[in-house]
């Protein structure tokens, strides 16, 4: 419900009782959710993973654990990361509630009320409502289709006084842009940061949901990067690769930057879910983490192209939109002006609902664009939604 | 790691890693924890639960649920809490990530940087850690065997300007005071309260595990007295009744401070894990909850009353006590200014830990009285590990 309430933040709460009301009857397809479809999760590999627990760790999935992390979750994560070419050793992992506490958590370790920071537009609407919390104030850069507008980037950086506290971004098949960083880039955000004392928040969930794997060396992260001179703070997730029930994400920061986010946990909520980190740590040590990420590439990838055929034969010229090459979703580009709420609505009245642009927006304006994922409908009820959502625009801009 | 650093906070950071791997010594009798021993956990109920899960349930446990709870817990939960008394339709509820971010998002519900609260002396340090990371300035109330200060309470009212933003209080089976709050006292909180736009949070983690039926009654909560012109935020944890390691508390709390702590939660991780959710609803509706509570209260019943025994019979006369009757802790009252961290060094060199004075003082200085919990060690354990604190108290206090 409140997820709902979230992708349409930009109306009126009686608006949105409404539309709710519409959006979630029983026969609703739903292009918005960020979730993976419930058909999808491991559940033989968790039922396996639980009966074979011993009593020893199933005492310590339910005791308090470390604020950091259980020292075996740690340990197998550490592995899987190195192997993904991160500097693990270099850095310190924390085990957080989900990706947004430690996104979360590094806010409120960089930020005081008022203070600026760097965001792209779109950007990620969680990490957009955790700063807020921080009563911090926005600063968008543009997105273009390999990644943000370094050019903006160098004129706000030159411009921003003081300067702002770090610069968050998603590097890969972007929430909601559906965009990969190129690799040139992420280099001119490297030698725009460099030496500057502004942290990069590095934010990386669907990395791993990749169609293509050419697409691999420029996927490559900037804290695998490992540059001199700027503080790369590392987030990512079980969510996408096990399920987000568990609760359960990550961060790989500088040991200043850890001891500062190891004090700030323990008064959130002292630990992390002792459970979710047993069961995680063992879907990686069984190597299940593999298997079933190479399921999800298979189905995603078949749910994306799907989707890409969809679009192209039900929209109207003047949509553009950028192909997907993993993560969970499109991107639309209506013609400039068009209200994306108003095709909502016309899209809800027809059974079909997605999340409007204005919801991804820092300044909460823009609104011509449009999210609509692939991650939660299957590849016969895409096909059956597409042409719905292209007569809802074409009634709204066609008229 | 963490929480015994927690325990020594007071000390430099060479003395607590000296005191640390000492204290983590394998053959170290602990009193320090605030946690149920691993042998007490339910494991044959939440195996019998785990199997019993529907693929649906399953699907669910690994799925995002709503900020505010999964409805079917949200249901169970209810019923659970009105059966004591809580007038649960009067209010909204909440499940959070342990009872510790309940307390977390009431403080940033509640408090801007500098305003000030009035918490106990001593007080639980997790809550203190929770209000000091939003900067709050704590007023602390003095606790007497009956409950806190209610002169002093006046006094303090009557002199604060700006008044404190909330009042938080443990009625029952203090940490670490273990006393319980008298009727008595309750009444003239509340009638001091009233009206006073000063809203009460009520942490009640303990209740559970009284060893006296007949203390019953004087235990009833201010919440189900449910007084006029006081909004009370009743907080609350599965902690003690299943296991921490599910990380799953709760709030219940009028309309208006729901939606704004909705909003916080949101802002935090989302929504609480799923996984430990389905387990927590099985548990209270299967029944269990009532069996194992019951089989809990008789078990540390044993180990309190074992330790009112080991404490009478050990220490010296110059130090009392409250008898405990319930929960997890003794608390004991040195001579007047005994420092008892030193009193921690000797018991430490003889193979014991517990957790000292100042820990709990919101102002991080009165040391002249030390926590020995119950919770964690059984009574052979506490027969052997009493008579050494006795002899390291007396070897501080006699020289």
């Amino acid at each position: 419900m409140t997820r709902f309430a979230n992708s349409v933040s930009s109306l009126s709460s009686s608006e949105i009782r409404d539309l709710m009301s519409l959006a979630t009857a029983p026969n609703m397809i739903s292009f918005a959710g960020g979730m993976p479809g419930n058909d999808l999760f491991p559940l033989d590999e968790m039922d396996r993973i639980y009966n074979s627990l011993t009593v020893k760790e199933k005492q310590a999935a339910l005791q308090y654990g470390p604020t950091t992390g259980m020292p075996s979750l740690l340990e197998s994560l550490s592995g899987y990361l190195e192997a993904r070419g991160l500097p693990v050793k270099k850095n310190r992992l924390i085990i957080t509630t989900g990706s947004l506490q430690a996104i979360h958590i590094l806010a409120r370790a960089f930020i005081d009320p008022g203070d600026s920071l760097l965001v792209e537009s779109p950007s990620f609407i969680g990490a957009l409502s955790a700063f807020r919390a921080c009563q911090a104030k926005l600063v968008s850069v543009p997105l273009k289709e390999d990644g943000m507008d370094t050019g903006r980037l160098k004129k706000m950086l030159e411009s921003s006084h003081p300067k702002p506290k770090f610069l968050y971004y998603a590097p890969n098949f972007h929430n909601p842009a559906g965009i990969i960083y190129s690799r040139k880039v992420k280099q001119e955000m490297i030698t725009l940061l460099k030496d500057q004392d502004i942290p990069i928040i590095e934010d990386d969930v669907y990395s791993d949901i990749w169609f293509h794997e050419e697409d691999l060396p420029e996927m490559k992260l900037i804290k695998a990067m490992d540059p001199e001179g700027i503080d790369v703070c590392f987030t990512g997730s079980f969510s996408k690769m096990l399920g987000p029930g568990l609760r359960l994400g990550w961060m790989l920061v500088p040991e200043h930057i850890f001891r500062k986010c190891e004090l700030i946990k323990q008064s959130i909520d002292a630990c992390s879910p002792s459970l979710s980190q047993v069961i995680a740590d063992k879907f990686i040590r069984r190597g299940d983490i593999f298997s079933y990420t190479a399921r999800m590439r298979e189905e995603y990838r078949k749910r994306g192209l799907a989707m890409i055929d969809a679009l192209e034969e039900n929209l109207p010229a003047y949509v553009s939109f950028v192909k997907p090459r993993g993560g969970f979703y499109t991107w639309l580009q209506l013609p400039e002006g068009t209200d994306s709420t108003a095709v909502l609505r016309k899209a809800i009245e027809k059974g079909v609902v997605f999340v409007t642009g204005k919801t991804f927006d820092p300044d909460g304006v823009k609104n011509d664009q449009m999210r609509v994922s692939f991650c939660n409908t299957d590849v016969v009820t895409i096909r059956r939604g597409i042409p719905i959502i292209a007569d809802a625009i074409r009634e709204v801009c066609d008229r």
